[in-house]
């Protein structure tokens, strides 16, 4: 099982630590820091790196010339910005050729996304940014920028402003804004993720518009996060880039993210913006001296963002039929515990993404928070890291990430202890019951 | 020449710009950095890195495993710190073993600082600088930490405080700390450099120790930075880093950098903090998510640092040799142009670091920062990059650091364009005075 939150290496037993010398921003940081992902150890595992191995260890992949070793364009080396400008252009399916001198490249989409935020918005403004939301963000924010990050609640039920479960409803986004503006708030943007980070759904085209148009309207910027456009393996699903659209509402306000995801190599540091605005390219160019990417890892990158044929022909084949394999694998599982077990696991994800979004509601009692995050630890302590909703800014108690981009072996180990904890829950959630039942 | 500043890399003409939209701090920083920086092109010449590439390039440098292409941890992988304390132990001179705990890597001695500025100091609080001091820093702060650099200047002249030029007097630093005082200012640290840059001195023992007395009696933190400490090239000159003495006077506030620049590769992107308190680290490790090296980054430099035998019987010798030579022809060639032109270029350098901080006030009419910068603009024209006295917070018009670490025939380029220019600035001065005195 992964995750994409920072992998706390050290144990603090104190979420919440005093010190004489770090000052109150420093005990912030540390405390939401360890109080959210102390649980989290380095993954150490691998994944599908076979395959990229057999391109990254080339001989000819250990090139060093000068420029390598000095002070690099701070957006970027432009042989990188060039060659990601025609990656984007071709996978985003851009009408239009994409132009380097729109690409910024840092060392992780959270370094563009803070940088960013440094740069659209001052201290207190807000972004409105649907939940769940993967959590490398929400975190983010709270490191430099002081931005605040206003929640607008997709829920997993039907209601009269929902017809379908998790759908981003232009509604919701209205009365956010207005329900902020109330409270005198600068909202200066809207964050998304498509495809998005955990429910695993791919935007309409038709919606994506609508986001765009609702932003343009209020002169919001759109920071995107495409992170995931590579990670959809079932072909029946088609994935629109907003870089794909014919024309945008607002150009200059629309700020794409990719990064290092679909290719599995976290490792890498990178994170890649793609603006249309230059003001933006040209305020964002100065934190590269705080977030820039070394240049023998910048000329790896080139070469294997340029090495369409291999992509095409080899990696994303063995990648998409790899992480089809694994989806499949783990939904059989899921029904099987369901049946085992007698009640629902409602998972939303359609086929893209490395993750499946699913609802263990049923087996918290009463269904809060505090109980969420012990069937986390009982999680944990059968060795599986399951992201939780909480960390997504979830308000429904109850749901997790579930991560299956896995070697089939340790797959399958993975879902026994997971049938095991499951199991121990529910003998939790009976003696939680019967106590009830006694007290009352 | 050579600089240590951002390098612009696109020419905005306007130094103040609007936008419509940009936040108010991303317009500030942006503003900033263009009108200091903009005139700075990338750096892409080749220094000494035939040596260095000899090691770089070797087949098993090549070298990918799993966990490269993973999450790191987020302080920098265990096996690079492990060897970080080894190196620091060892070129140091300190009387213990350092331990690998106390390390963090992030991607530049920038980053180090302002991820430290952020967990030591809170918005508005202030660190003592003497100036000149170099203007990474200086940048780094005005980023995201908001933290107030307060200068105390270290002047040229011998006054009733400073009995020799450039000297940092205690006395200097009680004054500062009290004028702060008085203004209501939250002074939390002092931020040195040793070996100095732009000044080339390195700092006594018996200094060094007044400086971590003074932080300990007013309860300051100590950010020193050591990043050209094996760039001491006169072997008659004894550097003494604050990790070789037997003890600190206040440990948990005594914090040490180090970075890329005595292996002249900066394109590499990392910088080291090590720091014997404990929370520091723990309250660093979040900032490594947005300021981690990549992988294989850490693994190259891994195996740079742990070949001491190259580091001692080649790279350090040769590197030394070079720089003596090229120093030693600098010296000359600013002894022959001081001749020719009749008037003292004072120069500060005892033999380390890879520039020299020279004084051409002289071709100042009038002494002022404006003359200064159309000094640094003629430099300019003829190619040449010298940092100039007002990016190192330097309040005396006129002084320049001239970068001299440069092959042997490239230096004798550029000292002849540099007599140009002294040159032609002699031309524009003489005709400044006549005009003067027309108008007298």
């Amino acid at each position: 099982m992964q995750r994409d939150q920072p992998g706390a290496q050290q144990s603090d037993s104190e979420a919440t630590f005093l010190s004489q010398t770090l000052s109150n921003r420093g005990v912030k940081i540390s405390t939401f820091y360890y109080s959210n992902f102390q649980d989290y150890e380095a993954y150490q595992g691998d994944r599908y790196h076979t395959v990229l191995n057999s391109l990254l260890c080339q001989n000819d992949m250990n090139y060093i010339e000068e420029p390598l070793l000095q002070y690099p364009d701070w957006r970027g080396h432009p042989f990188l910005r060039a060659e990601v400008a025609k990656f984007l252009s071709y996978y985003c399916g851009s009408p239009i050729r994409l132009n380097l001198r729109n690409v910024v490249l840092l060392n992780s989409c959270c370094a563009v996304f803070s940088a960013l935020a440094m740069v659209l918005c001052d201290p207190e403004d807000a972004v409105l940014v649907p939940t769940p939301f993967h959590s490398g963000f929400l975190f983010s924010a709270q490191m430099y920028t002081q931005v605040e990050l206003i929640p607008v609640h997709v829920g997993s039920e039907i209601t009269n402003t929902n017809t379908q479960p998790f759908e981003l409803m232009i509604g919701k986004l209205e009365q956010a804004l207005l329900e902020a503006k109330t409270k005198n708030k600068k909202v200066k943007g809207l964050l998304l993720a498509n495809p998005q980070n955990p429910l695993g759904e791919v935007n309409m085209k038709e919606s994506l518009k609508e986001y765009l148009k609702f932003a343009k309207r209020n002169e919001l910027h759109v920071i995107i996060d495409e992170t995931y456009m590579l990670s959809v393996f079932d072909e029946t699903i088609i994935f629109h880039s907003v870089l794909s659209l014919e024309s945008l509402p607002d150009p200059n306000r629309t700020h794409v993210i990719w990064g290092s995801k679909d290719f599995g190599i976290t490792g890498f540091r990178f994170g890649i913006l793609y603006t249309h605005n230059d003001d933006v390219v040209s305020a964002m160019t100065p934190f590269g001296y705080l977030h820039s990417v070394s240049g023998i890892t910048q000329y790896k990158l080139r070469r294997l963002l340029g090495d369409r044929d291999w992509i095409n022909r080899v990696y994303l084949p063995i990648n998409h039929s790899r992480l089809q394999e694994a989806y499949g694998y783990v939904i059989k599982r899921l029904h099987e515990l369901e049946e085992q077990f007698g009640f629902k696991i409602t998972f939303r994800s359609i086929g893209c993404g490395l993750y499946i979004w699913i609802n263990l509601k049923r087996l918290l009692e009463p269904c809060t928070f505090e109980e969420e995050l012990v069937l986390h630890r009982r999680f944990l302590d059968h060795k599986l890291i399951l992201s939780r909703g909480k960390s997504y800014m979830f308000k429904e108690p109850g749901w997790f990430r579930l991560m299956f981009a896995e070697h089939s072996q340790r797959l399958r180990e993975a879902m026994d202890r997971f049938g095991q904890a499951i199991e121990e829950q529910k003998q939790y959630w009976i003696q939680k019951m019967l106590e009830d039942e006694v007290t009352s």
